[in-house]
């Protein structure tokens, strides 16, 4: 037995796969198995690389091919999985592939509750942009009341709720709003730049150069358990960081929910009961050391990037076009920015932890949800 | 940085996915990564399981899928690999793709000795039986000329050197010749029963629950260093073994060579000066460690088995005919099988060693080899 490692856990992540760099499975798979879950990655796209350096080669499963694949499982009864950690798939019809098969697992543990627990990554877009065709959002909306968890990020919270989040307020209907349409339990909204929205009440929003992370888990009324944590904004877009939280929320949570007692990993959702204050739940708990582990692999990331930049590159044989320099250039800054993963392992197992869990205070939420 | 850790190493890793379990690029990405290596995965198949469980569904790539994928490295300028390992290819077509990488990968290094070493499984068959189609074997024989370190098992030595092995004189001929044909500088043959060959010279064979593993690397005037591991067999069969021993090897072989001096890193094909011993040599030092760690974690993995099958099997829903109650039977104890990988990777990044590396005396070599 190792140190430092999560409860065994074993988990069907269904993701895209890159053959260089670490974005989607790529990323998920080693993160979780660095802190002692077993694996089952079922690859929804076969790329080079990851889209962000504007040009990439490979071939994207079919919705069949994804459904054959877990047939395979099947037949051969190899889906004693835990947890499902599902993200991008590169069509409608996959989508609903990777709907039915977390459908069909949570059948299976119907009668053992808190066997078995799903964690959907709605991967639709961002920055207030669809990047996938629109027939997707209706297949995303069409699966979601099968999750346990959602982790969308602000865009893709206001896609699915209907709710367009410009305030405190709006933030805190918009989750609500999750929770009820889809009888998802536990959500959390991965990135929201606070200080942008219109404030209320008496906390007081982060600094400019902060995002925040909320999440929730309902009380038996369905209503909001609502914590907060801020976090210092790095000035570098890394691309993976999306799946990097998804994976270690999966090992966290499973973690912070066998340590929670209150025989709550025999408990339907793993829902904590009403008692538990929203910043004592095991969402939020996990919530910290995930947060925390992130911040300390970017930081290092971007001195690694900075380092790798600094140095000189050799000429091109020939000239080559200003356009032609640039593209070299944005490749070149793309690749640096790849997060740095097998030699920071250390800080995914054992971090330290940096940041504080705060409650919405009541006063903070709308009347009516107070 | 974390203690424990090989120097860094871009591994270009070639071989298959499956989604449940670990051999090929399942087993080889983990392994490499747990060790610090920065790796990319080029996936030639899909598949839901290994093949040892009789049934799997999934699909294979193409030789053009390949090609695709290395060629969307190639124009994002994301080839700055140290090491290719090379694994299972599921067609002839495929081979050669697989070959036409390795051997742009050693042109592109051309100018920097050493800074390039292309590790080749060439997986064919096992225990006397192909089973890949028969037109695989020549695609290998045309590709393995490029290769700096080549892994064949028993069988696979005999195909490729033509040379039956029966003896221990026979089996040094066969090392010989694969050096001499191909002019490859290193070899390992991965698993012999030597005691069931018969013997020559002073050296004793080792007991019959041994395995014996026999490695070179050539001189100058291009004759064989030969060294020799004895461990002891384990009772049981496990998948993707040797994909864990190439993934180990790769880690460890780079390690020993930066630690090497001579600026053997810097040497083509990492080969060390004539006045190495065989037992000195970095691919014998390697050699050890990489037993050592697959010792360790077979010998876990077989507790964690014999536990598993220990458990009693909740009674199927119905009645099963003998056929179906032997398949559900022997389903359960391959899955048991698997190599358990992710709560053991401290034996994997700092193995007891364990095993003697041995010379091969001069009189137990064919005279014509002495």
């Amino acid at each position: 037995m190792e140190d430092s490692l999560v409860p065994e856990t074993r988990v069907l992540a269904v993701a895209s796969h890159v053959v260089y760099g670490h974005v989607g499975n790529t990323m998920a798979t080693f993160v979780m198995q660095s802190l002692g879950c077993e694996v089952a990655a079922l690859n929804t796209v076969h790329f080079s690389n990851h889209t962000g350096y504007r040009q990439f080669k490979g071939t994207r499963a079919t919705a069949q091919e994804i459904s054959d694949l877990y047939q395979g499982l099947c037949q051969s009864n190899l889906t004693d999985f835990d947890v499902m950690l599902s993200g991008y798939a590169p069509s409608a019809a996959a989508v609903e592939s990777v709907g039915t098969i977390g459908i069909d697992l949570q059948q299976k543990a119907e009668k053992r509750p808190g066997s078995f627990f799903w964690v959907l990554d709605p991967v639709m877009g961002d920055q207030g942009r669809l990047y996938v065709n629109d027939d997707v959002v209706p297949a995303y909306k069409k699966i979601a009341p099968f999750a346990d968890l959602i982790l969308p990020n602000q865009f893709e919270a206001e896609v699915l709720s209907g709710i367009k989040i410009t305030s405190l307020a709006t933030l805190a209907e918009a989750i609500t709003a999750i929770h009820r349409i889809y009888s998802v339990p536990h959500v959390i909204i991965t990135s929201v730049q606070l200080f942008k929205l219109s404030q209320s009440g008496s906390t007081p929003p982060p600094p400019e150069n902060f995002l925040t992370v909320i999440g929730s888990t309902t009380r038996s009324d369905g209503s909001p358990r609502l914590f907060r944590v801020d976090i210092p904004a790095l000035d570098c877009f890394f691309s993976g960081t999306g799946d990097m939280f998804a994976a270690l929320t999966v090992a966290r949570l499973s973690e912070a929910v066998s340590a929670a007692g209150d025989n709550l990993r025999a408990t339907k959702s793993w829902v904590s009961p009403d008692i538990v204050a929203a910043t004592d739940l095991p969402l939020a708990q996990a919530t910290i050391k995930v947060l925390s582990s992130m911040h300390s692999v970017l930081e290092r990331t971007m001195e690694s990037r900075n380092a790798e930049l600094a140095v000189a590159v050799p000429a091109h044989n020939g000239d080559l076009t200003t356009e032609e320099q640039a593209k070299r250039d944005y490749l070149r800054q793309t690749k640096a920015a790849e997060v740095r993963l097998v030699r920071n392992t250390r800080v995914l197992r054992d971090p330290k932890i940096q940041f504080k869990v705060q409650d919405w205070r009541k006063e903070d939420l709308p009347a009516h949800l107070q």
